[in-house]
């Protein structure tokens, strides 16, 4: 099953940032080998809003050429810190805390991926009987500078705000859930183009096929100013009342509404242009 | 039993670079109460020469006065490399290399130390079973910022040559050991200054005392110029055959000869005033 060129640009171009590297990808795709698409979530944040719900239609997509979600509950690196310049580690949640937010986030993950042909696994079932050995195993293999070039991390290094030796750890985590379950594709917005990246090159070092890097755009928020964030309230989540949602989506200034219909409908193309024009 | 100004001046000065913090070590030894004194060593480098000599009289006179030693033998950090700016991990040694290597370290070792106040022990005994749980626990006490002020680290950072991230964990090991056998005070060179106060900072974090850190000075190699190494060849070894020995000091360049008499012997102070006179 060849997909159509317009099939080919509805999945690897509508609603994405960049595709590292497109060329193997679209190869992938036309071979129609089952793909397995790996998508990481942090336990610590169970909510999905409208801002996620781009990567996971692209799933859904992928999903029903017949390829294979793995989601992976990052138990771990939760207790790390997210990648997005927080620093500082937090606890490790607890066994029953993990439980009960994967509970709540896949309840509405599965709002719009598929169930039948997704596989949840948890971080601890490899790094819960990761020993010193194999984290000396995979520090030796990239050095402080490469890792410094983060963007984030070297931001805060020029400012000279602290980065913990532990953060060093995160890419390095997210890379390894990539050779545990043998990824070919991962999912990631462009603020963590970095981490998918290392998540190539650990593969390839240790054997494997590198995965290819699909990195999804950053919706703006209902304020039509920031990045949709639970924490800057500008949000719609999946789980609102109809109502909520529409009120919220109506006070999004008119100049978004076209990527908001690229991004999370499937109005046909010729739709977005009569939208833009008007 | 409390030391005379000239046995304290033997043991804290004669032969000794700097003692962090000398006030709070003199306060410990006059207390009289058995310290535990760490020495660590790489088991991947097991000839003692001359050079390390320094450090194992003081401690035999440590020993002497009735303290103890704990002798590491580090069989994992052997693998991380050495702090002296070599990059690049090495192979785990076998277990039969640590063992044959520190047979013949200890045969040596024991012709300065006192058997009978020592005793030794293997850092797998702790790091064996260290967990991922445990290396994050060590690794989110401290910056990549504070760690690369360490002098070779600097030095390094600055020429854009590589430092693996694995050698951000040598320090953290190092100074882990002093938790896991409740150092009282740590021997190393100078050079090992910036471990030495990591393992200070640690036991501290983890609610025990701080270590005491004893620096010995380098001492110079036969050939007077470089610092006494293997590599070199201008060492003295303890297991050469006397007749070897006398010859190599006798090469030695004149103006060095009281230095050696200083760290390498028990020649009373007024001799060496005569030599340095004459």
């Amino acid at each position: 099953m060849t997909l159509s060129p317009d099939e080919l640009w509805r999945i690897t171009q509508r609603g994405v940032s960049n595709i590292i590297v497109r060329e193997e990808f679209v190869k992938l795709l036309q071979e129609g080998k089952p793909l397995r698409l790996k998508m990481g979530f942090d336990p610590s944040r169970p909510d999905i809003h409208l801002g996620h719900v781009v990567g996971l239609r692209k799933l859904r997509q992928l999903q029903d050429l017949g390829h294979q979600l793995i989601l992976i509950v990052g138990d771990w690196t939760a207790q790390i810190g997210d990648p997005s310049g927080r620093s500082a580690t937090r606890p490790m949640l607890t066994h029953e805390e993990v439980m009960e937010n994967a509970q709540s986030y896949l309840r509405q993950f599965f709002k719009v991926v598929d169930r039948d042909r997704a596989q949840v696994v948890y971080q601890s079932e490899w790094f819960g009987k990761f020993s010193l050995a194999d984290v000396i195993g995979l520090t030796g293999r990239f050095t402080v500078a490469q890792f410094l070039e983060r963007d984030d991390f070297a931001k805060r290094f020029a400012e000279h705000r602290p980065i913990a030796i532990t953060e060093l750890l995160y890419p390095l985590l997210q890379a390894y859930d990539s050779v545990a379950i043998q990824s070919d594709v991962e999912f990631g917005g462009t603020d963590q183009m970095f981490n998918l990246l290392v998540g190539r090159e650990l593969q390839e070092m240790m054997g494997q096929r590198a995965q290819q890097c699909f990195l999804m755009p950053i919706l703006v928020g209902t304020d039509g100013v920031q990045k949709m964030s639970k924490s800057l309230d500008n949000y719609v989540g999946v789980e609102e009342a109809p109502d909520d949602m529409f009120g919220k989506i109506m006070s999004l200034p008119d100049e978004f509404i076209v990527s908001y219909f690229e991004y999370l409908t499937d109005a046909p193309e010729t739709e977005l242009e009569d939208m833009s024009r008007s």
